[in-house]
């Protein structure tokens, strides 16, 4: 995959680090990035992430082959529609939002002739959302969801594909609605609980946690103006997911009411044998 | 402090981490371990760790200045009132379990005249249970509770809390009940809130974790056999500190239900605020 002009709509982590591995992979000859402050395009630019920066969004993706939209989920679908129109025709536009049905049903039928909009959402990334952490390495042979729907040429599909592989990412093709039922499991639901966690620590316990705590409430740091456009977005799944976690915990607390040894430890030797399975 | 011979009863991590701490900082001139397994002790004295093997605990704790039980916490009793009786005369008995009321009421107006039981805890490990992992740095700047009460003798807190300045950790006096209902929000209640995710998790989702869902599920894959006896000695405390947990989850799903996206991002903003407190 070789494209002329890659647009990086909002260079934080993920975007910082789609710029880096676009450069280094020789995936993209040129990348523009937009950025509402004029320190992070400065600073994108000194690190090497992008060739150009923009504060506005439409003439930079205006330039664009391929344009990746990393901004926050509830920003992207109107950033999408505005900027669509003045493409030039065969442009890629994309995104890496943790929600794709909002994002998706938003755009996908209103795109102009020419224009393709595909979803994607590479699954990687952490708590730290700032530029300083770009990684060109970030997505090897991490996974990158990217969806398909009744509406997505195949064209542009497989050059979403490409794209992604292209920066180092294994890829997994899965319908919008199939995508966010599995992330408000595997990615929203461990954020909300790690936040309501979090929320109960008295300043006076601070000092008596150890990495337990720590660990298990690390994604609570992420940014709030983030995930609560991703919660609102995925509300139906999240919350259907919270409900699974409400009769999980349930089957612990009631082990531990009847002081049931034996049902604590086949609870706690499942989850130790699923967590396993998942490496570190 | 300068320790004859240290005994640890139980040369996994914990044990191992003394070990290796006291060798390496001249805290003790020599240092027996025991272990179920004679692998283990074999594996313990090729590491460094120990200098002497045993099987059994009685003879090896007979020998001792200082004996650390770091055994899981349901068998820590029976085998310090085991060992007491035929211990010199001013020995010190302390243990590394994670809950300390059980054991310090089931213990310490038990002693013979002359030992001395004073309850530790070193808010130090991990979900890594082995000897391999075995740490001399383990300790250093981590907090030890050392527990006090109405029998506590004043000398023997004092040498309880020099062995672990010793080894480098800061030292935290507190009461056992107080202690236990600490760590049940610390470190108790993230480990059952860890295992009832791990445990929702479909093998099918596994593909779609991000490190998310394993920073937040890591602490799962401790040992089942050491938890479920944590978890039933603590009921009380895990069980209230899961309800104030279900509180706080209740607010994060109103807020979601009622899409109340200034609500949510209180909560979230709050959480953050916290975890940042904590540092990485």
């Amino acid at each position: 995959m070789k494209i002329k002009t890659l647009t990086i709509v909002g260079v934080g982590l993920i975007g910082g680090s789609i710029g880096l591995a676009a450069s280094r992979r020789g995936v993209a000859e040129r990348v523009l990035g937009t950025s509402r402050y004029q320190a992070s395009l400065d600073r994108a630019r000194s690190l090497g992430i992008i060739d150009g920066g923009y504060l506005e969004v439409v003439p930079a993706v205006h330039q664009a082959d391929v344009a990746v939209f990393c901004t926050p989920v509830d920003r992207i679908p109107a950033q999408i529609l505005e900027a669509a129109p003045g493409c030039s025709p065969g442009t890629l536009l994309t995104d890496a939002g943790s929600t794709k049905a909002a994002i998706v049903h938003a755009v996908e039928s209103r795109m102009p002739a020419g224009v393709a909009f595909v979803g994607s959402h590479p699954l990687a990334g952490s708590e730290k959302r700032s530029l300083e952490f770009a990684d060109a390495d970030l997505f090897k042979d991490r996974l990158t969801v990217v969806t398909q729907t009744a509406h997505t040429e195949p064209a542009s599909l497989e050059r979403t594909i490409d794209f992604w592989q292209a920066l180092g990412s294994r890829v997994r093709v899965m319908h919008p609605e199939d995508h966010d039922k599995a992330v408000a499991l595997t990615s929203h639901l461990p954020h909300l609980l790690a936040s309501a966690l979090a929320g109960i620590l008295p300043g006076s316990l601070r000092d008596l946690t150890a990495t337990g705590f720590r660990d298990t409430t690390r994604v609570a740091a992420g940014d709030p103006s983030i995930w609560t456009g991703v919660f609102l977005q995925n509300k139906t799944a999240v919350l259907h997911a919270l409900d699974l976690y409400g009769e999980s915990l349930d089957r612990f607390r009631h082990a531990l009411e009847n002081e049931d040894a034996a049902g604590l430890d086949q609870l706690l030797s499942y989850a130790k044998k699923v967590r396993d399975a998942l490496g570190s």
